[in-house]
């Protein structure tokens, strides 16, 4: 298994957004020879074939992996655990295997109790990059350009597993860097794992409202922009926030702190603190998500 | 003055994105004949000039508003109280005089406060429209396309001043209602105020952080679109905050305590409650936002 030969055989679990946008990402760049789909709904798989996202689905997982050079698990994080257990009696040694999951911690826990140890060729990975739609019909091949991608490597990880994994992430055209798992999972949770509580609990306390219906009217495009990550799947940001929750608890308590001190300010006219706080916030934003 | 016949003379006081766009759209529907600018500042309205935004400007108000059909307030809220009182000694009671801002209540106050009691020609009013950008170069003539704008006129407010302003904004494409000054405040607090405190705070949360720099580095398209609006001039939402105060507060108040419960239901792993809250938030999105 070279680094700089295409994949011979790469098999994705979970043919949606993600793992769509993989597959079709490395077949535009030409590194892919064959591409297999796995995933419980054949529909899903029927319809990725017809894209042409993959070549060809098994639904048979242990058949699905076999001789496979790289696997990635492009499943929801809550369903990890399972597949782990299964993958466990038919991974080969010689196989890599990744994942695209918005956490790492409960990842790698979850793929550690499935095989009752750390597979050496296991590398935790996380491609920073989605939209709101989910589907294998919502992929795109650009999706991960100039994106960046995390690796969560562990210390018995095998050195040339992680490289392979870095090779195919930067065929797609993102910057690959590396970090602890749980370093990860705190900057993940102050940068969209707390955003997306935030917009399905602004969205949800409006709707509940008695004039929700009058009120949601008169929302405009600073209202559609802030919440549009509320419109992202509910069972995976359940499962990202179930899996993440210590760190996601821990910044969520620093946010109400700070909300409810910009509470008090806007409640006693302290004018200075109110126009400090924002002028201080569209600072660091303009300056920070200038790459974004 | 009739409805039907194109303004001869419009006023736009502060030349900037609002305003600026109110007379690019007049301007394009062919329904005025000349726009004269007035603000504080030369530097912006040499600019407005030179972009054909306006055909001149005034530095002195009672020259500009001198045989204006219609006066149109684009300032900062919190300037409109000094100049109600300058326009006191000045309004012509044949031009009728309405506004753009944000908050409803506190411009009715500010207005009857400088001129000593409400003028019978003045109509209040918000376009529901803006970007996060603020100035005359960032104005165009189709940002109240299809857009509401929100009138809230007194008991005291002729008839005929109401429908004058109406015919105006829908010149310019927009869907015109009217609503109680205090309504406008309370729907206003909920689908706009609230969601910029919220983005400003969470800027300003992440900013504070030891390793915010690192943390901006990993934000996607998630957090660049969740936090677009925490780009927006500070001192005008500075403005709108303490001027909308009391909704403001009531409607934080509410969204803290739904924070603090989805706080609780992920920090217990309260599976069901959180999946409840993200996918009626998801339902209320797609169903409510679909027009924006």
């Amino acid at each position: 298994m070279s680094n700089d030969l295409p994949i011979n055989k790469l098999v994705i679990l979970g043919v949606g957004l993600m793992g769509g946008s993989l597959a079709r990402a490395l077949r535009q760049a030409g590194k892919v020879r064959e591409i297999v789909g796995y995933g419980r709904g054949r529909d899903e798989l029927e319809q990725a074939c017809q894209l042409g996202v993959i070549d060809r689905y098994d639904l048979d997982l242990a058949s699905a992996v076999t001789g496979a050079d790289i696997i990635v698990l492009a499943i929801p994080v809550g369903a990890i655990a399972d597949t782990a257990v299964q993958l466990k009696t038919c991974l080969n040694p010689n196989s890599v295997l990744t994942d695209v999951g918005s956490t790492k911690v409960s990842v790698i826990d979850a793929v550690r109790q499935g095989f009752g140890r750390l597979p050496e060729n296991f590398v935790p990975g996380h491609p920073i990059a989605g939209t709101e739609k989910k589907g294998v019909a919502a992929s795109f091949a650009t999706l991960f350009n100039d994106r960046r991608v995390i690796l969560t490597p562990l210390p018995e990880t095998r050195a040339e597993a992680v490289q392979r994994v870095r090779t195919m992430w930067q065929w797609t055209g993102a910057k690959v860097v590396t970090m602890e798992p749980v370093h990860h999972d705190e900057v993940l949770a102050a940068t969209s794992h707390l955003p997306h509580v935030l917009a399905y609990t602004l969205v949800d306390a409006l709707s509940r409202l008695s004039d929700s219906k009058e009120i949601f009217q008169y929302a405009a495009g600073g209202f559609r922009d802030f919440t549009r990550i509320a419109s992202s799947d509910p069972q995976m940001w359940h499962d990202i926030c179930l899996a993440n929750r210590e760190q996601i608890v821990k910044i969520m308590e620093l946010f109400r702190e700070d909300l409810a001190r910009v509470q008090e300010a806007i409640a006693t006219g302290d004018s200075q603190t109110v126009l400090r706080i924002f002028t201080d916030a569209q600072h660091a934003r303009d300056h920070y998500c200038k790459h974004l």
